[in-house]
């Protein structure tokens, strides 16, 4: 738990000549991150089936995890009890929480939500449960967690204006009450919204810069909206995010999605997309996605990708055909195996990003990267797009 | 595979002077075996949920896989594409495929049964399968296993005297079949049917023995008997089983069964207990069984046990409330981390035992050992008795 002396600290190492980007290092009370850098999620206290020394061992360097569905169980008290978040689940590097607005959108018509701020009832067992802004703060206290995120007002896009004018300006009131109810060295950021408006994203990021929050989110995105639409966004107002800031771009995305925001300056992401991907058997490569189920893996002896050092391929140690085999046969280990191989093409990727703005060709280096995904699209049409969670 | 050249040896390193426990060590084509040895089951060729090298962290030496299981999927043709088991599971350690008449008993009234093999439809696509002795060796061949078992006739307990006698002939023949199909350098052991019934055991051992096995197996136990039935044959049999062979009992079993059988001279193990029990979030320690959903937990700060290096408690990592949280969210890395546990005290089990067979106490460190067991099973009912598989 934080203790009123903050450790926090971000500093930039280098910038991208020709786009947005930002090559930095972030400090947190777990150790350093390098940004922009991607967490892989664990909701609910793990990444599914992954023992955390192996999704460290896939590059990775913060996680992130949920106030939501971790105090509706095992319950806060839980999690203190056990000494904090971080040893709760046994990952000693930095973690990140969200707060929860995500989820109360995800709930829809299940919530009641108001100025002070949401009811609904567990799905777990019907008991009533209430999120406010102080709440959510003292609950991200409790766990302990490096950088947790104020509650926010998240809208399904897309949406009547009135209706995202209310968001903003109920966002923003959260925001003061969250800056208030922020202990002493709790590094807590704020989360701009605004849906697809440039005036509600415009009010909010002014307000909010006005907080002096340690770091700044976009929200609200990846909720219905196409990702041209997305693009929008991030691409206004990524780079007028206050620049000696981490900045972070909730819930999203593909690779593709995440080169883009890089160029627009971005620091931090997060994304199921990976492990969700892993759990069903779709394995990414620089050469495009796999679908390991497919008959054509059946006697296929290479790895996922040949020269890839995450747990599943490293000297060529599980071919196609076993993990196409344990998919068929439902053997727990599949998921687990593809899972660690699509984080660790994520932090590859994160890590060749970070190399790419160190020497200046950023540029050239996601347009190329951009293209050949894009290209991979169209010869294999997608499984899902960006989902946040 | 094996290519003519046998690597196969046994040599007993010691003998516990009041029992008929023998500490050896087996030598195969994949490296040594520490006997007596305990082989967790990975019939699907995988352990279920955990990567091969935390296994071995379980001080596992060698493992089990199933020929009736590889063959209805993936089929062996796609094991030798691959380049033979080994390769395929990324286990680089010795493997003993047992021969699938396990199964077949377990298949019960959907099999047919002659002189010549057995034939049934697979569960997973309703085609016909042909199992006998010479393609059960043959496909044991191909998968390259280090130790590969006879088919066998398995016959339910309680059983008629005629059913028992007609299996175990049938098995004797089925031996000798075995024999003559048997590669140059391939490995195949025996195995001594005959239920409770002694004069059949006894005419199966005599047979078999003739027949010159790299090594013994007691079969058809663990199908319905009591445990003191088990005992008495084990304890009949164990002792007379070729003494400069490795004696290997078959499914068997809950600890205080292992203990029993190594004092009857058994040298090699496997069961589906620690990894079974792991999935169902029962914990085996020193103290007792844990049932890690019990709400006791809930906030228990405590390592599984105190003091175990396996890769769920080193260092306390993960408390009893993380586990018992991640059973109830239904997360995979539960029934993981109790699994290499499991394992883990299943694997100190045996150390200690091999220490104790080597300082000459075994007899006195198997009494306190199962009086210990059998007091912790009057405080806490079984869940389950032993099971094959």
């Amino acid at each position: 738990m934080n203790c009123g002396v903050t450790t926090f600290g971000f500093e930039i190492i280098s910038t991208d000549p020709q786009t947005h980007a930002r090559r930095g290092r972030m400090r947190t009370a777990h150790g350093d991150v390098d940004t922009p850098a991607f967490m892989p999620v664990g909701s609910r206290a793990a990444i599914k089936g992954c023992l955390p020394e192996l999704v460290r061992r896939t590059g990775t360097q913060m996680i992130l995890s949920n106030t939501y569905h971790l105090l509706l169980r095992p319950g806060v008290e839980v999690v203190a009890a056990v000494g904090g978040l971080h040893r709760f689940m046994g990952w000693d590097g930095p973690i990140l929480t969200d707060s929860g607005g995500f989820q109360v959108y995800s709930l829809g018509d299940l919530v009641r939500l108001d100025d002070k701020g949401v009811w609904f009832r567990s799905h777990i067992d019907g008991q009533p449960v209430e999120l406010t802004p102080e709440r959510v703060i003292e609950v991200q206290r409790v766990l302990g967690s490096d950088i947790g995120m104020v509650l926010d007002h998240v809208v399904p896009l897309p949406a009547e204006i009135a209706q995202l004018a209310e968001a903003t300006r109920r966002t923003i009131a959260w925001a003061k009450r969250s800056v208030e109810a922020t202990a002493p060295g709790q590094i807590v950021f704020g989360i701009i919204q605004g849906g697809l408006d440039k005036q509600l994203r415009e009010q909010c990021l002014r307000e909010l810069t006005a907080m002096d929050f340690p770091g700044y989110a976009l929200g609200g995105l990846s909720v219905g909206e196409t990702p041209e639409e997305m693009y929008q966004v991030v691409e206004a107002f990524g780079p007028r995010m206050p620049p000696e800031k981490p900045r972070y771009l909730m819930g999203v995305g593909r690779p593709q999605d995440i080169l883009r925001a890089i160029a627009a300056g971005i620091d931090l992401f997060d994304c199921v997309i990976p492990t969700r991907n892993g759990r069903n058997a779709t394995a990414f490569t620089w050469a495009g996605k796999l679908r390991l189920r497919n008959a054509k893996y059946r006697c296929d002896p290479r790895p996922i990708e040949e020269g890839c050092f995450c747990p599943a391929c490293a000297d060529g140690r599980f071919s196609r055909a076993y993990l196409r085999h344990l998919f068929l046969v439902g053997e727990l280990l599949g998921p687990v195996l593809v899972s660690l191989h699509n984080v660790y093409y994520y932090q590859k990727l994160m890590a060749e990003c970070r190399r790419a703005i160190d020497r200046g060709v950023f540029r050239e280096f996601a347009q190329d990267a951009i293209a050949r995904l894009e290209r991979q699209i169209q010869e294999q049409p997608e499984t899902g797009g960006p989902s946040q969670g």
